[in-house]
């Protein structure tokens, strides 16, 4: 038990500086005075080094061989209980990917990245895909090498995909797509076939003040602890935490537009609650940590979606709504609003996307990143190839790259298998959601009485308080009892816009 | 000239991580969720330490030896500049100290000094010296062993006073206090005998909101860049510089005083000044740090009392304060306002104290301390030899330990020898102040046109720019020509007092 604890200490101090590097992130984007970004930016690049140099090191190597046989995986320490174990599994898994990549290989991917923001940055606001297509050509080539380096076993894109979703595999991401693809372009030819919706109400002045403090009171309501967290603005709305006594969220309010605050923040405070609900006794081993990328977005993507934009969150809210904007809902009534709210239509950018739409955009980008990996498609064949997709998923074709392949930060960031975890996130919550009506059938009603907190506290016991202990399969199976697929994700779609938009 | 550039390269990370820690404590005291505290203070624990290692590890130590024989000081590096051979020296004197100290009684140190704060906290507010003694008991001990360990030659005081204030002696401090005391203590006789000033237009309601706008413009005019720098709130204003293009400041409003928010981010602000006049090509070398906290404080100071509370000053911004607080100064003149901002008033607690009593209060703590290490005061016998010299130097006598010995955070801290550095801020502000008013003997003029940025220029030229460079006794010297003494900050206490009380 000793040399579990001492491994837990050591741990707990690369955690906790993991956290420092997260409160420079969040002022980064929130509060530090302009000029004192290239110094933050050597702070971060200090602390990254510094956390690697830990994660690695052999202070924490002898900790952690003091319990497992890290080549093998055959646990040394006798008398482990089966969270201890699992603990123990997974820094060797953590350490054994860290080491598998070269010093020499991570830093010049870290100088690649660093470069290719800022040619990215220059190539969308110039609108020059050129410019930037150097830098993805490498980017590309050195997410091939870290594939080799990490290993896998059908397919590269395995091995990148398992960076921000561990245990799926490419084929199964595959499949899932192929199937909701199929389901959506459906559901949006009927929509598309269906009388469009009138939406014009929900712009004009809204003074920010208003919507600040209709926001906050959306936040607490679901159970979003400012004793434990905060709401500041930043231009990209994102959720930050420390530790889980210490998660943060941004907002950006504009001023002529109502509800793309009101979603960021249930978006943000949904990441938030995930990170509050990591057991603090687990703070510093693995199972204080969130699952992964996709398990988080299903998180923000059920407040988001799955509550936010429902009938019965607004039969509680439409009401204080319409009070805190007074004279500008007085001719809408509920129906209307809710409709309004759920508008669908194609459009260009990923992050402005309805419900409908959004997966496509990101099924588009797998397709086109698993597609470069392989090496089957060309970087100079790159703007064609998703202007074709965006016709053919969207009917739409956009103008510049600026507006089409140029749009997202991902790639010049070296992120390639990030972006399926946006969908994933859609999947989970779906599926998660089923366990939640079964354990609520009366959730609806008790939503438009104004009662959230139950919502917050199913989360908590069915995924936060678990972080990594159990997989995302194992997590949706134990909250449902129905195996895993794009079903729950399809079916609530469906259902929800043949109401909306009144198609058989 | 690589040995120079490595070692200052590995310098300028550790200085990086001193930059993080700082962000750290700012955002604990401004913007951190409450819940988040223990987990901030393990951050700033294991940064500490991480930077501890650091400036005494091996890697360190190499770097260094390369250019200089730490042991003899001699330097080994042909071909360096004067200034480098001054950072050189500079980092030697550091890492001497740094070694001088055991790990274990650093940390046995450290433990000591969060275990008293504690029990402080609770003796001050429970106005209990009986709770706080044993911890002080110890504090003492291993104030007399630190000084042991860090060496001296005259008193163990001059091995305490050297981490705050280097190259002043504890004679010289003496020397420079008994002059001032007899000054001040005449002085203060004349005002207390002289027609005492009515103040009360000063409290009242005066909107935070007019407040914060009206300070704002006060530093934009001093030259403060919010580009590099913010104002915000907390409970004891502070200023906090992650490095030259980060220095940040706080204030705290009172809703009902008018001045005390006006001098807090004025003081704070000089010391902001000081943070960005650093020249940033020396960022991560001695020489891009400031120089001691006496001449940290003379920045403040200069700032808010000598500027600050200076009839030009206000005969520029007087008529935009009556401007700003409509209806409230009416019928009071700028010689009205401006005798009433310099009130003086014997009072019970250092922080409020004015321009003229602030410094017996702060040789009353000197006098104390060098007993205290002398072993010639018991540590039961304090609140008496408190009261005391409170009544000595001020002619009253405080009624609780709260309002007496126990007011202050720095014993409970361990900080024996920082006391003496903020008279020092003033002996230092009215010496340089000698040198400002010969190169700018027009000054008033241009301070009652609204013109400040001369100033901030001479202090830039004159001191900021030059960090570690230079001792506080060679700035002084190379700014006025004069030798420094208590003289200058009499004068100017004597000059200003006499007309402001009308006595001859």
């Amino acid at each position: 038990m000793k040399s579990y604890q001492n491994l837990h200490k050591i741990s707990r101090e690369i955690r906790v500086l993991e956290g420092v590097s997260s409160i420079l992130g969040w002022d980064q984007e929130t509060h530090m005075p302009p000029d004192g970004a290239p110094i933050r930016g050597e702070q971060l690049e200090v602390m990254a080094g510094l956390i690697h140099e830990k994660k690695t090191g052999k202070k924490f190597l002898n900790a952690l061989s003091k319990l497992i046989d890290i080549d093998s995986g055959k646990i040394l320490e006798k008398g482990l209980t089966d969270e201890q174990q699992k603990a123990v599994l997974l820094w060797r898994r953590d350490v054994r990917k860290a080491l598998a990549l070269p010093t020499e290989f991570v830093e010049k991917f870290a100088k690649l990245s660093s470069q290719s923001i800022h040619a990215w940055r220059f190539a969308k606001k110039n609108n020059s895909f050129q410019h930037f297509a150097p830098f993805l050509e490498q980017v590309v080539e050195m997410n091939r090498q870290q594939a080799d380096y990490l290993g896998y076993q059908d397919h590269p894109y395995d091995a990148l995909l398992d960076l921000y979703e561990p245990d799926i595999s490419t084929k199964e991401v595959s499949e899932l797509f192929t199937s909701l693809k199929k389901s959506l372009e459906k559901l949006l030819k009927n929509i598309t076939a269906a009388k469009q919706i009138e939406d014009s109400f929900l712009h004009g002045k809204f003074p920010p003040k208003k919507q600040i403090t209709f926001v906050k009171h959306l936040i607490d309501t679901m159970g979003y602890d400012m004793a434990k967290g905060r709401l500041d603005f930043s231009v990209h709305p994102f959720s930050s935490a420390s530790h889980p006594t210490d998660s943060r969220i941004t907002t950006f309010i504009h001023p002529t537009s109502l509800m793309s605050n009101i979603f960021a923040v249930l978006h943000e405070a949904g990441h938030g609650l995930y990170e509050m609900g990591l057991l603090p006794e687990n703070f510093g081993t693995p199972l204080g940590d969130f699952y992964s990328m996709g398990v988080h977005e299903s998180q923000s993507k059920w407040w988001e979606n799955l509550i936010g934009q429902s009938k019965p969150y607004w039969q509680h809210f439409y009401p204080l709504l319409q009070k805190t904007f007074k004279g500008r809902f007085d001719d809408v009534s509920l129906n209307k609003f809710y409709r309004a709210i759920n508008i669908v239509e194609p459009s260009f950018i990923r992050v402005d996307a309805d419900e409908v739409t959004y997966s496509l955009h990101v099924i588009l980008r797998f397709e086109l990143e698993k597609d470069l990996i392989e090496g089957k498609l060309a970087i100079r064949d790159v703007p064609e190839a998703w202007n074709e997709k965006m016709h053919k998923f969207l009917g739409i074709t956009p103008q510049t790259d600026a507006e089409g392949c140029l749009q997202d930060i991902h790639w010049s960031m070296g992120a390639f298998g990030y972006f399926p975890t946006y969908v994933l996130g859609n999947l989970f919550a779906s599926h998660f959601f089923l366990g939640f009506e079964k354990a609520h059938p009366d959730w609806s009603k008790r939503v438009a009485q104004g009662e959230l907190l139950f919502i917050k506290q199913w989360l908590n016991e069915n995924v936060h308080q678990w972080g990594r202990r159990y997989t995302s399969k194992e997590l949706l199976q134990n909250s449902t009892n129905k195996t895993f697929s794009a079903k729950a994700f399809s079916d609530y779609l469906n259902n929800k816009y043949k109401e909306i938009y009144k198609f058989a």
